[in-house]
């Protein structure tokens, strides 16, 4: 099963409240777990969703703010008395690794898997590349260095079209140039263009992750033409000055970044506890961009 | 109100799970509160239980085991987010300090209130005196240094027997020491003995908390005839063979030590999480002391 799916774990700002968790999603990316950012709780989080311990491999920490961060060195300390195998890569700044290495080496000592802390840097890169999935870090515009994660599907084959391949006999050391977007050449030289013996691949599937930062046109640049935005919408309009002063976005902003990015779909979240409920942002943002949805615990949403 | 209330926040082991949270308790001592260990969602179980952060300056650790601490950097730096004034210690071991420390320092710079470390010694000893409270620690025997907590109220005053006082001409400047004890010389040398002039003050309260540990005799002579008794029984009866080789208790264990002790109550906690429910380790508990009581997240014991 091809899934691509986003659980959204914590979707509060700052601190744990009895409405939201602190910033924690979980990427199911064809059963492989990715967890983006690391609230406190998100072990108690990952058990209430029914996300596997034994599929997280890799964890991004988007900033050293502690609504971001305090709940891994819980989890891996539970991950390894679970007896979890494998490798976990855990993705952060050097500062990230400096402080929380420690503390978690103390806690979990020996742990049951092969635990790795992989530096990243604020001013981006790419984090993570498999045979079938990029996950590259861009940067926001917070307090504190902060990045966004770009998680794209790498480029597909194209579709063979079988009985083309079958009328102009493409032998089989053939197939993965052709699948490629090659010509075949046949033995008296005659060109049969790609065009005729496949049809498009299938689109590659993007997520992009924003939180926490301040409206900045760099960031719909480097997200342009992803499939969902998650982008940061802490405040709505009337609190338009807080979010300017403290480094983060209004609804509204966080839609005008979708816009100007020619994002498919737009999640908000990070909202501010001082909202009874995310009304507001949901229609200020649906105003300037549509097609919005608001995060809460508990959701997951499929881009495949 | 001479409130003596304990809060209890967490009473699972090892790692959260869906019925029970790491160790955590809120001692609320005249308003005063006072935190015994801080699992990992200390700060959100505040919140559930309407504790404030405002009335917490206290908080003590028992052991470095995660599901003893992890809470803390979060819990620190929410009160800060809040404007917390006053002054919070930690009590805990060196180690403690050292590691969380840093975390701490990072996460959550210049706190709103004065953040005190005090480091405490695993071989015990006095933690904190105020005029109404003593906190003393005392070793527990676990897989790594640990401490248990014992609270006890200081010595009340006497009760001044008022017609008695009146009828001998008492001047105001000997009641100090009337009340404390002392016997009353008249200008004529007479001597009105104390108990003719008082009555016996009222009971000085004690709550005592074990958690982790094996069972060990030195437990009992540490908290002898203390008011309510916490201690550890993560396993029952059948399993007693995984409490010891893992410096744990069984309920039955626990349940000895509050008898040798002379406890008035035993509060059963700190469940491994291999058990659907308490109700074996309630029933082999009271087998052995009746007045037992198995813990819950939510539930609070007032011993005044």
């Amino acid at each position: 099963m091809a899934r691509f799916r986003i659980n959204i774990l914590g979707c509060g700002s700052a601190t744990p409240s009895l409405r939201h968790l602190p910033s924690c999603q979980v990427v199911d990316f064809r059963d492989n777990l990715m967890m983006i950012d690391c609230g406190e709780g998100a072990q108690l989080s990952m058990r209430k969703m029914k996300l596997k311990f034994s599929r997280l491999n890799h964890i991004f920490i988007s900033h050293l703010h502690g609504d971001h961060v305090l709940g891994l060195p819980g989890l891996l300390s539970t991950m390894s008395l679970h007896g979890k195998t494998g490798t976990v890569t855990i993705h952060t700044f050097r500062e990230g690794i400096e402080l929380l290495k420690p503390l978690v080496d103390f806690l979990c000592h020996e742990p049951s898997y092969e635990l790795v802390w992989h530096e990243i840097s604020p001013s981006g890169g790419t984090v993570l590349e498999t045979p079938s999935l990029t996950v590259a870090a861009f940067p926001l515009y917070h307090r504190v260095p902060a990045v966004g994660f770009l998680m794209r599907e790498t480029e597909k084959p194209r579709h063979i079209k079988g009985d083309m391949v079958e009328f102009h006999q493409v032998p089989v050391s053939r197939m993965a140039a052709i699948k490629a977007g090659a010509d075949f050449v046949k033995p008296d030289g005659t060109v049969i263009p790609n065009a005729m013996l496949t049809s498009d691949a299938d689109p590659c599937v993007s997520y992009a992750y924003c939180s926490d930062t301040t409206y900045n046109p760099k960031i719909a640049a480097a997200v342009r033409g992803v499939d969902l935005l998650y982008h940061e919408a802490t405040y709505i309009d009337a609190d338009a000055h807080k979010a300017h002063e403290r480094g983060h976005a209004t609804a509204s902003e966080a839609a005008r970044t979708a816009l100007e990015a020619g994002a498919r779909q737009l999640l908000l979240g990070h909202y501010s506890k001082s909202y009874e409920d995310e009304s507001r942002h949901l229609a200020e943002a649906r105003a300037i961009f549509p097609n919005t949805l608001a995060a809460n615990e508990g959701m997951t949403i499929d881009l495949l």
